[in-house]
């Protein structure tokens, strides 16, 4: 089969279909698209060579599965199920976890993939594939939910209006809070106003403006002190940001501000499906282009364009 | 009156009585002692001048207090009581807060304070004046509870075994879970078993001890890195240490393993009265030495010895 391989750099190459062991099943991909972790791995984050790619879905292609022929989008960490952290129901933290097109496991850009049939979910009917692509980084925005409680009441500012960030909006918009979105550049200001997003510049904030909650999508190191700034003592904080770095962060003021830092990565797909199945969440104006698979090297160039929104794999 | 007064240096200065204002009354202050954040504001930490301290008994000398001859502890946040943050329960963080000894406000090495009587809280007949200067620091370690939910069945380490740490050890053993203490030094490790605290050396400490909840008090802003090391991915990282000192963190592990990091400063009064009234807390072996208030500047060389546990200053 074609697949993507980055080794150092990226290419498209003839592969082995991969054999599915034990519990897996080979699936064909319809659809993927370009996360900013992927942009990433090809900078060397993760330490990762072979097929990238996460976000996906498929068709079972496997007879002896129960999702024979189904449309299916798939978790992509891949636990032992017996370990102290898999059986305390942190399987996503399994530390001898594989994880789809980032760590140990060949991901999504290539003709087929294997992965374990518990990872699969079975995409409504009424989804297209285009759609159905975003529940995985849904799932990690909705994640948020999962880890901490946000009243209606509350007032919470998101940094970042990115790929994730306007995922994240539109999940928050969904809970009666007010929240205000911020982004570093005109452009992108109005690409979220063209999504009925609201969002304002960085540098309208003042001093004085401060939030209950802050979530840190702006995939830059430095958002974690920004935030920091603009939350009230007893606040929370998200990080979502995930880059290869480190910063320099002032402890004192955590102590004297009581503040909470959770980090957020993946979340549940089931109830990113029923978000989507029901349009409550309706990514359609995010998709920035849909490319072929031959054409997937200039889909990445195109990705990495800062202020690109995302970017479609068609793979038939 | 005498009072100890940082200015630049520290000394024994004789200054007016502190006129009580509005709901303040005027208290004779029984015994102190020396917290590191004293330690800390004759090194310049919060930009304080003036009279530090905030760890005291003392006896109200206003006749027409409702507290009049009785034997007190008080709350160090002096809040506005009308500002966003008072009106929504959180008075310790009151933006236009002063803090005794600490900020805005003169503190207790002194023979008089004032504090609104509100702040006060009358000491249980059957505790020493030696035990209830502990009432401060124990309720700043009781705060770890009122902020996260620590579960009987899980395991803590708690990083740093000096004058908070081994308070905080003390409240965590009446919560029937697993602890560890970590210091640095063989002499801490002996000093805390003493105390019937079993410490270890955190030398000891391998890569695969982690636990759920881990506990910050070293002291030091390297604590941080230690602490993440050893915790479960979606465990609680407690920070304790205030030093006016900024650390580099990986922030990328705290995303991953959706790490949550809890700063956490002064607490509630009445919990840590409790405790002590009942002697499941009993601080009486953290006393390194008692001074008389005429050698408080001996006491504060002697408490910025390394190691050196709880120091006394009797003011009458």
């Amino acid at each position: 089969m074609k697949a993507l391989v980055f080794n150092e750099s990226l290419q498209i190459l003839e592969v082995p279909i991969p054999q599915p062991l034990n519990d897996e099943v080979l699936i064909r991909v319809l659809y993927s698209s370009i996360c900013n972790t992927d942009l990433e791995i090809i900078k060397g984050y993760m330490g990762f060579n072979g097929i990238p790619g996460h976000e996906f879905v498929g068709e079972v292609i496997t007879t002896s599965s129960r999702y024979f022929g189904k449309k299916v989008v798939g978790e992509i960490n891949c636990p032992c199920g017996n370990c102290y952290l898999c059986l305390t129901g942190r399987p996503t933290h399994c530390e001898s976890r594989s994880t789809l097109g980032i760590f140990k496991r060949n991901g999504v850009f290539a003709e087929y993939i294997v992965l374990p049939e518990s990872n699969l979910h079975v995409v409504p009917d009424n989804l297209s594939e285009e759609i159905a692509v975003f529940t995985e980084p849904l799932a990690a925005a909705i994640e948020i939910f999962e880890q901490i409680h946000i009243k209606p009441s509350q007032n919470v500012f998101i940094f970042g209006a990115g790929k994730l960030g306007l995922l994240i909006a539109q999940v928050f918009r969904l809970n009666g809070c007010v929240f205000n979105v911020f982004a570093r550049s005109e452009s992108t200001v109005k690409k979220a106003a063209d999504m009925g997003v609201y969002a304002r510049l960085i540098s309208t904030l003042s001093n004085s403006d401060k939030a209950e909650v802050c979530i840190e999508a702006t995939g830059d190191p430095s958002g974690i002190n920004l935030a920091l700034a603009h939350l009230h003592p007893r606040g929370k904080l998200v990080l979502k940001t995930t880059v290869a770095n480190c910063e320099k962060i002032d402890l004192n003021q955590i102590v004297i501000n009581e503040f909470e830092i959770i980090g957020s990565r993946c979340g549940l797909f089931e109830p990113a499906l029923r978000l989507l199945k029901q349009k409550l969440v309706d990514p359609q104006q995010m998709i920035a282009k849909t490319f072929n698979f031959d054409q997937i090297r200039d889909a990445f160039e195109f990705a990495a364009k800062p202020g690109t929104l995302k970017v479609l794999i068609r793979h038939y």
